[in-house]
């Protein structure tokens, strides 16, 4: 079954993304409005609408890249906490933010809400260079380790 | 090795909660300031402070309920979306919300920016009462059924 959502055009490659990881199952990528550097989402490349949809395989896969992200993103960006996400928001395939938190307030998100509760306001993209060394960087950590 | 955190202090029965489900390993139970009703946290029994830090095993035990449980709030609720949120916020054990979601910011959570960025504002708690009736139901659904 073909399927013309963002993300699964993504997963096809025919659509770019800023790889962060490549798996079989599933594929990380910095999300192009970030609310902070280094926020990522992976999502399976298969397509499901919610979280509760994922094989147990599946959503363990994810949860695991995320711990190793999470790991890194404490590294490269020195905060005490990262968040991990599934909110089902704007793109119906099932995707797990993970966000460097700097603030309180960093998922409760300041910055979604800067046009009031009846919008939901994007943060800015950064330059596509920015987001490119950002997802370099993560690709680098997060790749297999040569034997 | 004691912990005197207060999710230790609930994973013990030291401090009651409206449990909503009881495992071995892990523990649901509501958020007494809930962004909605049914907002449910997911607790591992052990002391972990975050969420990168949990075993696949443990890790995946909370995914797999969360996603009972999204299941469950979905039919009694009637939204479309339910999120599963590790934040890191206020108690350093590691905890999973899960929102049944009304609105496009209840994770963006605007009841939690009543007092503005500065503080971190807590949603009303709901009479004992109704909590309990919440679990209860919840309880019923989640538990493992007679053969």
């Amino acid at each position: 079954m073909s399927h013309e959502c963002l993300f699964c055009r993504i997963a096809r490659g025919e659509i770019a993304c800023h790889a962060v990881y490549e798996g079989d199952a599933i594929l990380a990528f910095l999300d192009i409005h970030p609310i902070r550097p280094g926020h990522t989402l992976i999502i399976p490349r298969e397509h499901y609408p919610w979280f509760e949809d994922l094989s147990a395989t599946v959503a363990t896969d994810i949860t695991t890249l995320a711990q190793r992200l999470a790991r890194n993103l404490k590294a490269i960006y020195r905060v005490e906490r990262v968040a991990m996400v599934y909110a089902g928001m704007h793109v119906r395939h099932v995707h797990a933010h993970v966000v460097p938190i700097h603030h309180a307030h960093d998922i409760t998100s300041a910055s979604y809400l800067k046009d009031g509760l009846d919008g939901f306001s994007m943060p800015p993209s950064p330059p596509a260079q920015e987001l490119e060394e950002t997802a370099k960087e993560l690709r680098e950590r997060l790749a297999p380790r040569a034997p």
